[in-house]
Order: C-alpha cells, then structure tokens, then sequence
C-alpha cells in the first residue's frame, strides 16, 4: 500500500459503509409503492418550505466564503438562493412526484410458441452516484428524480456550496421518514475531500450502478475518463442550425434568432449556422442581421464576410466551440452533403436543426445525422426533457448507450424480463 | 514517452487507421437499406460455403499448432471446426439475415401542444469492437449482428484462431463486396499482440463506441477493468432455482433437472438449489436423486447432507461458484425471504427461478429480486436469445445500462429524437 494509499483508506472505508446502505436501501426501494415514494416526495417539498430560513442561512455563509475566496459572478449566480428559487426548488420536486410511475411499466409482451409468457418490465437502475457542482438546487432536483424512479442516490456537491446542499439535503431526508421509506436512499458524501470523487468513480466497493456528472467540460471530461462504472454524460452541445436552399425566410430568421439568442447559456442553443451557397443573399444576410441587431457576435468564415462586413473571421477553432453566449459561428456550405459533412466533422451529437420546405431534403438531413435530436423547422432550444414532454430532466445524454436526448426518469430505469411458464423444460 | 509507449506507437498508427476506416464505413451504413444489408448477408453465408475448403485447411493449421502447444480438451474442442459446424456458421448468418431490421424502427411518437411531433426511431450504435476467445465461429455470429443493425464491427479473436478466424472474415468481406456495401464495415485487427487489445479498450482514437467481450470470467474481467468505452457483458450467470413449499413435485424435479443438466456449460445453467424448508423431504429428496441419477455431483448444506448422505459439505465459497459442469449447490431456506436475501448475496443478477403453485410467492419473487430475467415455474435454461424468440444473441447481458438479458440485433442499436415542426420558437 503506497503512502497515499495508506491516508486515503479511512475516507474509503466510511464511504462503503455509506455504498452499502445506499444498497440495503435500494433493495428496500424495490418493493416500495409509487404512492409511498410520492408521499415522500410530497413531504419533501413541504420540509425544504418550512426549512427555508435555514437553507437561506447556509446558503449566505456559502456566499459569504465564496466571496471571500474570489468565486467570479457567474459561479456566486449559480450559488446564489434566494426566497424565489427555494420556492421553485419545492416546486420542482412536487412536479416530480406528479409524474406518471416510471417503474413496473409493461414495456413489452409476448407468448413462445411453448406456452411461456415473457414481458418487461421497467425497473430500477439501484444505485446512483450524482456528481455536481455549485448549484444547490440539483441536491433536490436529482435526489427527486432518483427517487421517483426507485433508485437510492449518492449526491456529491460542489465544495462551495456544503452548506447549502446540506441543509437541503436534511429536508429531503425528513420526506423519507415521513413517508417511512428508508432514510439512506438519499445520502451525501459527508466531506469535501476530492478523494471521495476518485472513491466514488470507483464505484464505492461496487456498490454504485451509474454516475451521473451534472457541470461543466471539466467535471464531465474527469468522471468519463476515470469512471470505473457507467456514466450518464452530456460533454458538449455544439448545435448546427442549416439553413437549406429551399428554406422559408420568415421559418429560417425566427428559428435561428431563437435558437441562438432565446438563452445563450444552455446546451441546446445553436453555436453553428450553416448557410446555402444558394440562398447566401436572400437569407443568410437578412438572418445575420438579425443576430447582430439582438447584439450577436458574428465568427464566419470568407464568404460570409465578405457579403456582411461586421462579421468576424471565424478559425477551424470556431467550428469545434460550444459558446455558451451571444456569439454563433457562421459557415457557407455547398449543399446539404456539405452541410452533413460539417456537422459530422465538427458536431457533438446533440441536437440539429435544417430550415426547409423540402421533405426530401429534411429526411436526408434527420437520418443521415448521428445526433440525439434531429430537428426539422423547430429551434434547437426545444432539446429539454420540459419541452418534449417528458417531464424534469437530470441532462442530455450525448452517449449512445443506454439513454439519448433528454434524461427523465424513465431514462433513470432498467428492465428486467418476467418469465411464466407451466413447468416448461428446454428440450 | 516511455519505451513501453514508444514500442506502441506503431500499432497504435496502424490500428487508428482501421478504427477511423470502421467509423467511415458506420457513416454510410446508417444510410444503407435493409435489403443491401441482407443481400450481403446472404453473399457472406454462400461464400462461408464456397471457401469451406480454405476455412477447414486454416483450421486444420491453428489445431496443429494449438496441439503443439499443448492446449487442453475443452480449448481444442471449442477451436476445432467441421463440415458440420462452417455449414451451421452459414445458416447462422442466413438466419440472422431473415430477421426483421432492427434499425428504422418508431418506437414512439407524440405531438406536444405547440404542434411540435417528436418520434423516437432506432439507429445503428456505430462501431463496436469485439473482442472474444478460441471459437472461431464467433467471427461470423458477431459480424453478421453487427451488421444486421448497421453497425461497423472490429473483431479481435484469439490467438489460438487466428487462421481459422480469417478464413472466416475473407468470407465475410467477400459479402459485403458483392452488395456494394462498404468493405471496411467488417475488419479484423491484423495482429496477435496482445496491446492491440489494450489499445481497443482505450477505444482506439475514439472509433469505438462499444465493446462486447465474449469469453471467460478472465477476459470479461479485464475488459470491464481497462475499458475506456462502454462494454456490454456478462460476468457470470450463478442462476438459482427455488422449490418454493407450495411447489409442484413433478414441476420441480423436471424444471431442476432441465435447468442443471441439459446443458451444464451455458450461462444460463442452474448452479444453486435452494430448497424450502417445509418440502426438503417431500421434494428435495427426489429432485436431489434425479440429479444424482443424472450423474450431477451435489455440494450441500448440513441440512440436506443429513437427509442425502452422498452430498458433499459446500462451503461458502459454492454459493458463489459457477461451476458450469455437472456439479450444484444445495442449500435448505427457512421461507421466500431466506431464498431472495440468498439470491441477493451470492447471485450473479442473471437468471433465477421459482417453483411454485402459489400466486402471491411467485410475484413475490419475480418483483424482488434484481436479476436481468426471473422465472416462475420454468427451466433457467430458457435463458437465451433464440428461446425468447429475439434471434441469434451475442451472449446475455448481467449489467443493468443500456441491454439486460439475451443482446440480440435490437440490443445492438440505440435511438434518435426525431423533432418535425413548421417553424415553432420556444418562447
């Protein structure tokens, strides 16, 4: 055992014991009915009300140090609660409990030829492991979804915001005992120490099923490229809006104006439009102009400049950036070949969009594109589990494996196969 | 860069190459139809035929030298090819080709209120690696899955079936040549060092997006360790039967039996009875004689050994051996309770069944335990693929991500969100 080792296996073996109750309760869970789940989720949302006073006051020491330590705006924003998001917070988790049952769906059902009866049903995944940073509402958010789909949930916040994210993390556990469902389904990590994500990517002596990141580039690129369980990431959402030669303007200026500049921030706004060679003056130049007049900064390449002079010149650099703010990189592409060709170049598979009145063309654009949602006339903002209908979501999958798109809490389940038979024997 | 690094650089150039010519080749797959799929399906099975010669000569080769160098019974026997098992590897490809596509399906649609429809469809994976041991008629069974859902494949054989298997993939090349569909959506790593191995688990480049082993507990175990890539597998399948106290005697000694000795060394093999306390006479006594009768050596608690004095005492470790041979574990249960919590802590999640009569015991079982299949008055041998009536399979799937149960060519895709509106913004 190697020094660092040696200092590392008291942290270890605290947070088993802690793996193993996430377990015992997982199994608990198993056999637990949706109404016992809702009514906890119920209680859980009244518990972070009535503990909104000390949520707030662990939230301003949070804010306090953060301060002090030179956290920048962005990072205290997302720190920040107020009466507001507390507010949205207990709402947020009372939605959750208002959707349908993720678990025990029939999800298929047929007969053999031999009389057996097999059927698969939706189950639960287990155990969780959720890895977040400064914001402490995902503490409720993700414990909520984990919940509401059967599994027991390790929540592992941002330094930063311990006490936030404990305070919250106390009420949830009151839902629990209310509702008299075994108080470790939802734990966290009790220590700050970065050598508990190293533990827990692991899989805490295998008692975790899946890790989910929820962050930025830099926690999702560490947790993929460490994990020693499966992971449940979105890295990247580089968007590509095509504006096709057969486009209608009025569709191509509102889609793109929205799907830039509707929030910046988030992983479903466009940060590429492709524009038609063809349709370069007719449409590109009125859509550009709409971009800039919303105080767009516009990255594209020669022939783009050259028609619209405020336009910068994008690098190669430009095609692989996922902005997150009021800044597209702009392309003119030959054709839809061409446009494909980008995208699969320099796209993460996460969400496009083509503007056209063509259906063949939109066909060849949605089936030939490798991406978990491929829109036709629609704003790639609408990539969000609220907008498809599926209810929260924990991310957007970018992975192939498991769940794509939106991850709601169906996403959040496994299936097993039920098999009935009369006493066969397999000849 | 370390010497070790240095001497891999070269392998790892050359093995980049092949992964980026698969991940080409995936590209234009996902635009191929079903029927030029299936034409070079069948242009594979009738070359396997054609080239049965070369394959039998290959063969011939790889057992003399496996003789050599002195490989056990059980080894050249899974390596040894006949006229017999080239014309069943050709019929497997065939009946993989009958199959209905598994790519293209909808497997969901719905239109939210601003009029947007969004449909769920699946899709070919990409490019799966697959790495497996002596048979050599694995390079057929994966290929022609993987191609079947769209998706390029890299297989890497042992290297004991090194010939045999490239007889094979020159068979299966010649498949895809004839339906004009991209050559290099089958490859076959060109080498029998063992880094290449290495080098697939890291993904090679980032071509792979799955990995699928196919062998031992050694080989499955160090490709869940070292993988940097998604890996479906199957560990061990420890499969159980319980005879509940409300069992049927006859149901009970014919479902034992079947589920130890029809076939001892499939995953899907009994290893463990567990035996309620109430019948252990009435029923344990004639189910344990059928198995002796049949030749099965029995490892059993004190309970039974008491009863059935030509038992063998087991010791802990039994409950957690898959033996994969003529040999069971027997253990006496105080009640539906001691048989699940047993299951929970010796079981390997894959495939366990109940014995009984009784209605409530039987949900009782089948909801609690956490296996990828639970049956209720049928053989655990049922466990595969062509018993579900899925098709060929690539083996059953322990872990709880993506697949579970028998993977078959549904198994082996994933989905897109397909988003049709006529111009919605999100507001």
């Amino acid at each position: 055992m190697s020094l660092h080792e040696a200092a590392r296996e008291p942290l270890s073996a605290q947070l088993c014991v802690l793996g193993v109750a996430a377990r015992s309760a997982a199994r608990a869970l198993r056999e637990v009915t949706a109404e016992a789940k809702n009514a906890a989720l119920m209680a859980a949302a009244a518990a972070i009300r009535a503990h909104s006073a000390n949520i707030l006051a662990a939230n301003a020491e949070d804010m306090t140090l953060a301060k002090m330590e030179g956290l920048g705006a962005a990072l205290l924003d997302r720190l920040a609660l107020d009466e507001t998001r507390v507010e949205a917070m207990a709402k947020g988790v009372e939605e959750v409990a208002a959707l349908p049952d993720p678990v025990g769906r029939e999800l298929a059902r047929w007969t053999r030829p031999n009389g057996l009866e097999i059927a698969r049903f939706s189950t639960p995944i287990g155990v969780i492991g959720i890895i977040y940073e400064s914001r402490p509402n995902v503490t409720a958010d993700a414990a909520a979804l984990c919940l509401k789909s059967g599994n027991a949930v390790i929540l592992r916040g941002g330094s930063e915001s311990t006490r936030s994210s404990g305070a919250i993390f106390e009420a949830l556990r009151q839902g629990l005992v209310a509702a008299n469902l075994p108080v470790d389904a939802i734990q966290m990590i009790p220590t700050t120490d970065r050598a508990a994500v190293g533990l827990m990517l692991e899989g805490l002596g295998g008692t975790i099923d899946l890790i989910i990141p929820r962050g930025g580039k830099g926690l999702v690129g560490r947790v993929q490229q460490e994990a020693r369980v499966p992971v449940l990431a979105h890295l990247e959402g580089i968007c590509h809006v095509y504006i096709h030669e057969a486009a209608d303007l009025e569709k191509a200026r509102a889609i793109v104006l929205n799907a830039k500049m509707r929030r910046t921030g988030i992983c479903g706004a466009a940060e590429t439009l492709l524009i038609d060679r063809a349709v370069l003056k007719s449409h590109g130049l009125p859509v550009l102009e709409d971009l800039r007049a919303a105080g767009c900064e516009i990255r594209a390449d020669q022939e783009v400049c050259a028609m619209f002079p405020s336009a910068n010149q994008a690098s190669e650099e430009d095609w692989r950036t996922e902005y997150l703010d009021a800044i597209i990189s702009a392309k003119t592409v030959s054709g839809l070949d061409d446009a494909i060709r980008h995208i699969e170049t320099f796209g993460s598979h996460h969400t496009e969009a083509i503007v056209t009145e063509d259906t063949a063309a939109a066909e060849r654009f949605l089936w030939a594109l490798d991406s978990a949602i491929v829109m036709w006339n629609a704003s790639t903002q609408f990539a969000d589990g609220g907008e498809f209908g599926m209810g929260a979501e924990i991310g957007i999958g970018t992975g192939k494996l498991h769940a794509r798109g939106p991850v709601g809490v169906e996403q959040l389940t496994t299936f097993k196969y039920i098999v009935c038979g009369n006493g066969q024997t397999r000849p």
